[in-house]
């Protein structure tokens, strides 16, 4: 968890930058950083700029919507909401969003903000991405998860019917600015379920950060912003070094699914109401601890570590799901190709390896394994 | 019109190269290729490739469907049907071919073949470019119009309601296969509307392909195969010279858009149901032709031959719609940017010019000047 040559500390800012095959974009770190936008926003500046539009959730307007105008003017964006929740990341949303941009004035030297979580967050891009066939997007992710997963990477889109994130498109913000100070108002389940991505980040590529997040647990659980700010920053440098070395997802980008094969069949075998997607990959994570283990990838130690810190954060205890329902929905995961499941095991702490060869058996006797342990950890 | 040294001939076909920022891709033009698909597709047996979609519309698939299926035969595509019209290139389209394509089990590795004019052409296209954040494509284009402009280029979208291909992605396509053998069963109209598409890559970049319509106009009316072949070919060489130098449009490849800003504020204007497409062009095309010629770009006898021709082919009348309404339409022109009308005139024959100082006042006089003289020339 050390600086790496592309970070930069800028006062109390951190900036880690972002390869993309067109150029490069900046994540900027910080905690009250909202306040001091224009500045974090070169490309707000940028030549031509006539309309900016802003899309974000009625319940972080009005919490933050006051300072960010502040820290916007004398610029005036066009505000766009789009409600709160997974089933509002619809195809028909977009539309309605970009109906209402044209109607507007929008144009391609227009720009989008997107300020929220998720949902918002792979939205406003996927508008961004398609609205006169791309146009400039800034993201201000306001949720954990979004500030370490969700908002590096170009990855926007949105659900069918049949499944979540099967329309989309690979296409990289112009900035993203993550402020700690944001997650002061995110409900205890949210922060925890951003919890788990850092850990996965940790486990995937940097047994630092794993450390960091195991020695600091208490201070992250309750909301130090230093702490806080540490985990986050190395959370996204992993992302962007990973993303850096693999934009779409053809090779080495697979290792950040650990977890989420067997997450997102979770997700999707109870139609995605039990659990937070941050918590489906806790149990997946643990799942794909297991089935290291067994192929002896992984120490005992290794293994107890690794579930004591997720079980720190405590998730719901896993749904009732017969292992035949999971084995169902993971055989529709988007990262199959060509009906081969591939899978990502840990060999050792901070190491991931993908395969293509986890047995349905090997999945199925990882459930059994955990599901008796299941439960709330705190 | 000479063969550029991207052009092959491979017995009767030719074979035009188009470079993209990515790699490049191929465009075969001959008669009766649809029956060697598999060789003029190699796309099709890419490693790991599962399955093959086909999306068509009914009108063509009744006509061409079991020449395609034997051509692709022993591989049997899924076929999708999309209803003719512009009124189906809606995103709510979009949505329900990627369900049924999900639902199909389509994966990353599935290809796409899009078999029908422009409208299959542009939401295959799109469909494809955001199924699972972009699978392999290919174009089989139907229609004169969509062989010699749309299905080149890789620009592919939908409508909104409040305009045409306000959304959409930069997406080439793995292979285009131009037969000319298919244009034999389109409406004569239709037929004409491609034509002015082929006039205008003359018309900007290539003398001596307006030299050859001029001079071969009956035989294209009658669609004399060899007249339509090189007629097609030369076209998509310019296309492709063009998209090649500028793939998302920022520089040269606004060029392409000679007559389509009065074309485009004709059709929005009318609602899209006085004229296709192609034929709104050609009265876009005769009003900058007469801007250039206020500007003394042009001499008197370059635009009564680009008048002549363009007549030849007979668009419908000037549809009854006031300068001022033509205006407001060209204002809300998708190639504006920043409030700035970007204008494409001619500078001598098969030479085109960017500008951004053409005045209102000039449209409308044009415009005035036509009227007139407008309605059926043939």
């Amino acid at each position: 968890m050390t600086v790496s040559p592309c970070d930069t500390i800028d006062g109390a800012v951190r900036k880690i930058s972002v390869p993309t095959k067109s150029g490069q974009y900046t994540v900027s770190i910080g905690s009250g950083i909202l306040d001091s936008l224009a500045k974090r926003m070169p490309a707000l500046a940028a030549k031509d700029r006539k309309l900016i539009f802003l899309l974000t959730s009625p319940e972080i307007w009005s919490l933050w919507g006051q300072r960010f105008r502040a820290s916007l003017a004398p610029r005036q964006p066009i505000v766009l909401f789009l409600p709160a929740g997974e089933r509002y990341k619809r195809l028909s949303q977009v539309e309605r969003l970009a109906t209402e941009m044209a109607k507007a004035g929008a144009d391609r030297s227009s720009l989008l903000i997107a300020f929220g979580g998720g949902v918002v967050g792979d939205v406003g891009g996927f508008l961004s991405a398609i609205y006169m066939r791309g146009i400039d997007y800034i993201q201000v992710p306001t949720t954990l998860l979004a500030q370490v997963d969700s908002s590096v990477g170009g990855k926007t889109g949105a659900n069918l019917q049949t499944g979540k994130n099967l329309v989309g498109c690979f296409y990289p913000p112009q900035e993203v600015v993550a402020d700690i100070e944001l997650l002061s108002t995110l409900p205890q389940r949210e922060l925890r379920a951003g919890v788990y991505e850092s850990i996965k980040a940790g486990l995937i590529r940097d047994a630092a950060l794993f450390r960091f997040i195991e020695t600091h647990r208490e201070q992250i659980d309750r909301r130090d912003p230093a702490s806080l700010e540490k985990m986050v920053a190395a959370s996204i440098r992993i992302k962007a070094e990973v993303v850096g070395l693999d934009e779409r997802e053809s090779g080495v980008r697979m290792i950040l699914n650990f977890g989420h094969t067997i997450g997102h069949a979770i997700e999707a075998a109870s139609g995605y109401r039990a659990l937070l997607h941050g918590e489906a990959i806790a149990w997946g994570m643990i799942a794909a601890t297991a089935i290291s283990r067994k192929r002896n990838l992984l120490t005992a130690e290794a293994v107890r570590r690794i579930e004591a810190m997720i079980r720190y954060f405590g998730p719901p205890a896993f749904p009732p799901i017969s292992g035949k329902r999971l084995l169902q929905a993971a055989s529709g995961d988007k990262k199959n190709r060509a009906g081969v499941r591939r899978f990502v095991l840990l060999q050792g702490l901070g190491n991931a390896v993908v395969t293509d060869d986890v047995t349905d058996a090997e999945i199925l006797a990882a459930i059994e394994c955990i599901r008796p342990l299941s439960g709330s950890g705190k």
